[in-house]
């Protein structure tokens, strides 16, 4: 399949110039991005952008997006009681079917906000591959082992099964959290990554109580723990990284770890306001935004993600010139790719992966033009989303998905909801 | 014209109940709410909403709306910076021409987010209220006299004349701040309030250095001042109220004043957090939101200040059972309604005026249905307005405006842009 997107504006983020031309796709590839030029070459579709503009796809960098099921089912409680009176149960009854259903869910969302992947972290993998594999989508598992479930050789396993399984999918070593997992199989994570020279995610200081915790079982907070059994020599990185030290954020920096902020999700569960400015003056360079489960957020929305970046860390900085749009722009797209081990889906250039939203700029949020990158950070919303692409085809286009059904989905899973949820 | 929207959801905001049926309009107002019934009444149109959810228009109570010329002009700068050097010098060439489309601007941005009446301060009133008029968009004008512009005499004859102009525009008495404004137009505001005995509206304690300023010329917080002037005998409101201290709180208690948060804007212009928790454990009662200008904001959206006041709370209150979602919407609606004077226009009912907006619940982010308002505040988005109806008529509906140019607006918006700009 060859599609050409012309009469295009472009923010390739190879730099923060806005070309002005068309885009084109062969197979899951960009083929070419520059200025309109005579070609004689044959495209299965033509599409006249009309001056719209084209960016590369938002990635979501930590997520559980089967817990769709559990949206706005919980809420304004204290998080022991939303954790364990509420999430735990209740995930205790999910199905395969259900576990493939509210993937689909999770993943028409992120295509209505522009996200192109995933890197998400939960179970029933072979369920939730099918789903994502059957809607064409793109994601990254991470492993999520912990004291309830999962065994080291299992993870590997999976390392190995996922890896190989379909090109839209891969699969990361990652464990649930320090206050889940014993010792006993962090150890074993950490050989796990020394043995494949891998990167290895986690859960990492997402509540204040988390990391006191962790002082009290080991004398040091989780990174230094996780640093201290030798699970950063191939890099990785931590989900939330709220509650972060001087101690950890060199750590980050001198390993080169990714830290991947999820706003909405530590806002609603009150954990806190993550030390991103901070971070940056201790020299850590790389990061990246998730949205965290439905459960929590409540939902899977880059646009919302991005504005509250910015504007908290503004707040917490006290000065409004903290955190510039650009930077956040970065952490969504072309850091995302990169912490989820994606380097061929980080920018928009030829040869890379054709992974890519359409913005319509002809809605009055994104009038006048002064900054069209402002624009997306500050004023964005899903209504903005005209097109998603992944791998070279259009999962998404004015309001409908073309590879789900999505009046089946929506049945499916307000029966399944009632099944387990009993509401 | 009477309309029928039929095979609905209804959340009338008169209590928390969800009615399935239908809403009928006669001229600008509702005519029935309730379940279905067989009635040989005639309508010009017949709406089947397939299950779809009416709401009562957002009101956004405190906006600046022909700052949409500004968006993403000057951010990520220092306040004062920002204030000083990009916003009042530009200001200072706003025509009639520029107001009245970057009024419809807007407004447009407004009705994509089922907001269906702003409560403004601005100036250039005959081109803003024209600008409202030709569209049918509801809005109350705000007094926004101070030491830069405006008399006291001035703000009486608006007062008198807004208030006979539109059956769509009211005018209430209001004054900038008292940062900006001496003390001799103070007092005038004071009587001129007492002799009509109408409410009066300001922005009050945004910031700390604000609080800081009116400590030192008057010995007292802003909140203090004002009531020992008179000003607030017969009610009103300030917008912001970020840095309140209890006498403040017990001020606004007492006198039953509006305090109208502008969450985005106080995070973008890191203002700080308005401690709406503590208002209400001082017994305040009467809350609303606004979106601020867009200048600021960026953008004029309910859903995304709705859930950050929500999670700001949380967050603050270290408790994520702080500030329940049923809440934070009774402000965005019957709140900000009973804010603006707008008495007809807070719930869905009988006689009340027919101001309401059509959710599509058949979008991922609405399911599944285990709480539908829950939905609205923690997950909804501009996405998922189908319609926005002001007095009765459709202004849009299927992402089309019926009642404005959308590309003409576009066109001039941008050519005028530039003029003031020079970008």
């Amino acid at each position: 399949m060859k599609l050409r997107f012309h009469n295009a504006k472009i923010l390739t983020m190879e730099n923060d110039s806005i070309i002005e031309g068309e885009l084109r796709t062969d197979g899951g590839k960009i083929s070419y991005v520059g200025e309109k030029t005579d070609s004689s070459e044959k495209f299965d579709r033509e599409i006249d952008l009309n001056g719209d503009l084209i960016i590369p796809g938002f990635k979501d960098a930590h997520t559980h997006t089967a817990m769709t099921f559990l949206r706005s089912f919980a809420d304004d409680l204290p998080l022991n009681d939303w954790l364990y009176q509420q999430v735990f149960p209740h995930e205790a009854k999910l199905t395969e079917e259900a576990v493939y259903v509210f993937t689909k869910l999770g993943n028409m969302e992120y295509l209505t906000s522009g996200i192109t992947a995933s890197f998400d972290m939960y179970m029933k993998l072979p369920a939730y591959t099918k789903a994502c594999a059957d809607m064409g989508f793109r994601t990254v598992l991470c492993g999520s082992i912990n004291d309830f479930g999962g065994t080291v050789d299992g993870i590997e396993e999976e390392y190995n099964t996922y890896n190989s399984y379909d090109p839209l999918i891969s699969y990361q070593l990652g464990f649930h959290a320090e206050y889940t997992t014993k010792r006993e199989i962090l150890e074993g994570m950490a050989k796990l990554s020394q043995k494949y020279k891998a990167p290895l995610y986690a859960h990492n200081s997402e509540t204040k109580a988390e990391v006191a915790g962790c002082k009290e079982r080991y004398g040091m907070t989780p990174t230094q723990l996780f640093d201290k059994l030798g699970m950063f020599e191939y890099g990785g990185g931590g989900f939330h990284c709220v509650w972060f030290d001087e101690r950890d954020m060199e750590i980050f920096r001198d390993r080169g770890l990714y830290m991947v902020t999820n706003p909405a999700s530590n806002l609603k569960l009150a954990s806190g306001i993550a030390p991103i400015c901070g971070m940056k003056r201790h020299g850590m360079k790389n990061f990246a935004i998730g949205t965290d489960g439905a459960a929590s957020n409540n939902c899977l929305d880059m646009f919302r993600e991005m504005f509250l970046v910015a504007g908290l860390q503004k707040m917490r900085e006290e000065d409004a010139a903290a955190c510039p749009a650009s930077d956040v722009l970065e952490m969504a797209t072309k850091g995302g790719a990169l912490a989820m081990g994606l380097s061929e889906c980080d920018v928009l250039a030829r040869g890379k992966c054709a992974d890519f939203a359409v913005i319509d700029l002809s809605q009055p949020n994104m009038r006048p033009f002064h900054n069209i990158a402002k624009n997306l950070v500050y004023a964005g919303s899903k209504q903005n989303v005209r097109m998603t692409v992944v791998n070279g085809k259009i999962l998404y286009e004015n309001g409908e998905f073309t590879t789900v059904d999505k009046n089946e989905i929506y049945e499916r899973a307000e029966k399944i909801a009632r099944e387990i949820c009993g509401d």
